[in-house]
């Protein structure tokens, strides 16, 4: 359901037009310090207004309603939301009827009986991630001295990122990318054999984010074309750092004190400017679409803070067991 | 912990030279007719024995210890547990201080301070994916009429599965592969937006399984090429049918009625007859390791119905709520 | 923590004195209808105002901040919060020090290292259970037909509630009382043996209703003095009712088609008006404590309603599962 | 379903006369010194035997499977079984359509569409609490130093305990009474506000005890007839010791450093000597049934074990979260 985590718990809620959406973390510790202005940095990355991103711009000033008092936080839990002011709902009510391709908007009306709200994409929104980085903005603190960060790596196949954006735009279509993430400073020890694996959870929650394809930890899809002799990290002490890091960090489901590193598939953004055919879910017949709501033309540049978040809230998940 | 899924859930547990591994399935409806037959053709799969796989070989027959009465399942927890016969734990005593590369071996001595049963991986042994078959198989029965298929589809990155292996086993090294899963006959709706999406399922059970690196749904890591007029897929009809399927069958996290389709990485086996260099966990001298213990040449020969096998535990989860 | 349920699962977060107490439900179905007037007459119902509550009188207005849309509930998750506004805070600086004799003020204190929120009892306040009243409103919805009603059948001991509550307020002392609560129309199967009994369900949320003792089932306490013969229900048909109830509706922990019946016992209220010795936290000198926030002489008054939300969400719970 | 706990967790399952009966525990830290041996008395006090207890008299020889390696726990998921082998299935096949007045068979019958295995109540079973015993002496170890002894207060109403089981035992009936638990060495801030109270977890494991009628901490059930002058604990010390203990050792949900005290209340044994009036499952008429199974007098007389051990898995829980 909406709810990630065992001790380090987030449940997540709100639709991109109803009156707000926002996250409730249970398990903080209390006594971190924590201030409004501590989720300016990545909430601002997360936002749009960039080249390549919707020019739906909303304030995303957080108000934090329950387990914070004089500046820390206080061991209960956590509450935090977001007030949807700029809402243009005109746009969808024209196309509720017609399933977007690639959005969510087809199985959310078959799996809750049209009384989904269809707004926006409503609770499948992206703008649910928003709920995700305010509640990385707290993991991070959760697990310092860790460090995690996540990179644009590739768009469109190329490294070139700043002209595929631009072709993109000009033909008023989308395009996707790579983001990397790294995370250092880490013990030995986090995760579990099996079902709580680091990557089993971290894939679990990388997955919850709109738009991603496909995970690899270190040496990733190319380990399939590897022998064994040329993917096995060889130790190098008796801390467990190794001379290569095909592992990504991670051995039986457990850290093993080398740098955490993973990649993710973004695809391009679903909604684009050019019309495509859709099924009109009322009386079954093709229709040609033309989406009039904003978006990003590269969903995948407001990706990364969102990835750190995730990152960082399975880490504080399995520290705080440690 | 050891424990998967909501409503159709699993424990499992055992090591590999300890007395048995198992599983219990709690959550298992009344009344599927269940044989021990039912069993040896999944496990019969998972097998060694073809070119390629270990030596090792156990007779690993089921033995159903609670939940089974008069050939059908009572609905009470359904535990299996399989005897470990074949061990030859000598071949561990040799090297339990010396982490083979590429094994959990260093982070479990770490996380459990040395009080791990470390005898061919202990508890984070490839041998534990057996009491997962064993679960698959019930959750095969109570998905009917979907049907899941895992293949093979390439080795050491090549679609000539059988030369690569050859040629692996000559050098006493190992090799990676590709495996595909498809299922069939899916109803619309099963999954949920964000943490209980059917991705963040899937992957998260894929990748308790050992060796797994990667994993991608539909056009997974090509997405980040495509652009979003090449990528979305045009719906044909209103029961959400579609002209490609780079979803993968799935759009918002929910199955779409099309066909649920991924792919995984797995790497090559850590275990290789090439001497290596490891660390001494006791001195912290460098060491050359020469592993006797019996092994694979390529694990993910093995591997497609593992896959299976989780791929239906996800599904008969999800169904039950339903 | 502060999440109950695995299908119908509610999180509640909030303090007494902070912006707002509220409650996310996950795993409501779509499609119920849903106005603000529904909440009207069960918070009036836990509301202060009568002979015996606390002059301190909230609005409480509810205001869904997500999961609804057009008057229905769509499926995704419904958050509910009440905005704090009469708080006399000022009252509790005073005393922050000096633990409240039959509250949560010293433990609160050293289990959050003295970063919770003291003022009026923080997240532990009763006026959590607002929360639990709003979430019952939407969980009576759901068991429809199930009928719950609970009521305060005793008080101070005596049956004569109305006298005993006007004793209590004329020595500005405290008093408690028995709840009962009976639930109509259950078909038999709810609940599972063992852990998830419906015994086992009831009590767990009961017990997090602050002021609760004690709690039994049918015969209760009673059962301990009688013999077998006395005890056992005889079956009258083959529905499975019987010319007795001390099973109190539930056999082997599943509903059994008959009433479901319950009484719990509700301590007197710990705030009195009367001088208490208490010990300060700060210098471990005892001293003498004279409350002067605004409390209830009988708590028990305003615990039927919350017992009967509490008892809706268990059964709302276990019916998603039928 | 059959899972209690959220770090130190258990599973169990089985039935009473399948092959065996068992339990996994989850969480189990590594290092925990164990011996077979180290079961023996809790099995033993649990057993029947003694005057009033039934004479089907098992072994009940614990085999530990997985998770236990050179005399301690690995830290690895603990499996323990206990094969059935007393076992008179004979006596229930007369009676499978005829449900036992008190015990579970309809319910059981009618949840689980007559799959279950009715013999000697299956699952229902009192026998499952062999491996709630099994997992309270891990529990116990983990627990140290704080000690849970419980006991038997009173039978029948009295304290006479002997005269009141020699009376059942020649009426061929049976008779309830009163179990007393007490746990001392506790540390302040156990459990959590709301559903994780010590309360709420201690009532939901001590539910799934089969018989238990009810349960109350502290003063319980005699709260309801106090005054908060008389019910309030003063504070002693800083340590939040008080005089007396009315709040048996929890506030707010929370250990607080004293004696946790509570009560539970067991029905006489569901299975009398004496024919009692039932009804056929299969045509729906009125039979009179004389149960030949074996059974006890006073079931209550094994109860405290039990509810000692559900108290340590409990506190083990909760303790590993400190």
């Amino acid at each position: 359901m909406n709810t990630f985590g065992r001790i380090f718990k987030i449940s997540i809620f709100g639709e991109s037009h109803g009156p707000a959406v926002g996250v409730t973390i249970d398990g903080v510790k209390p006594g971190l310090s924590l201030q409004l202005d501590d989720f300016t940095h990545d909430i601002s990355r997360r936002k749009s207004g960039a080249k390549g991103t919707t020019p739906r711009i909303e304030d995303d000033v957080p108000e934090i309603i329950s387990g914070w008092f004089n500046g820390f936080t206080t061991g209960a839990p956590l509450t935090i939301i977001f007030r949807n002011a700029n809402t243009q709902s005109g746009d969808y009510e024209r196309i509720k009827d017609l399933p977007r391709p690639g959005h969510a908007d087809f199985v959310a009306h078959q799996k809750f009986n049209g009384y989904n709200d269809y707004r926006g994409g409503g609770h499948f929104s992206g703008r649910l991630t928003l709920a995700l980085v305010a509640a990385g903005v707290i993991a991070k603190k959760v697990i310092e001295p860790i460090n995690v960060s996540a990179n644009l790596i590739s768009v469109g196949g190329s490294s070139d990122i700043e002209g595929k954006i631009s072709k993109a735009l000009e033909s008023r279509d989308s395009v996707g990318g790579i983001v990397e993430c790294i995370a250092n400073n880490l013990p030995v020890g986090l995760g579990e054999p099996f079902f709580d694996s680091v990557e089993s959870l971290i894939s679990h929650i990388v997955f919850a984010v709109p738009a991603i394809k496909g995970i690899e930890f270190g040496s990733g899809f190319s380990a399939a074309a590897m022998t064994g002799s040329q993917h096995n990290d060889k130790f190098l002490d008796a801390q467990g750092r190794t001379s290569t890091n095909n592992a990504g960090g991670i051995s039986g489901g457990i850290t093993n004190g080398n740098e955490l590193v993973f990649r993710v598939a973004v695809k391009p953004t679903s909604s684009i400017g050019i019309p495509q055919q859709t099924v009109n879910m009322v009386n079954g017949k093709t229709e040609n679409l033309d989406i009039k709501g904003r978006h990003d033309a590269c969903i995948a540049l407001r990706v990364p803070v969102v990835i750190e978040a995730v990152t960082a809230i399975v880490l504080a998940d399995l520290s705080e067991e440690l």
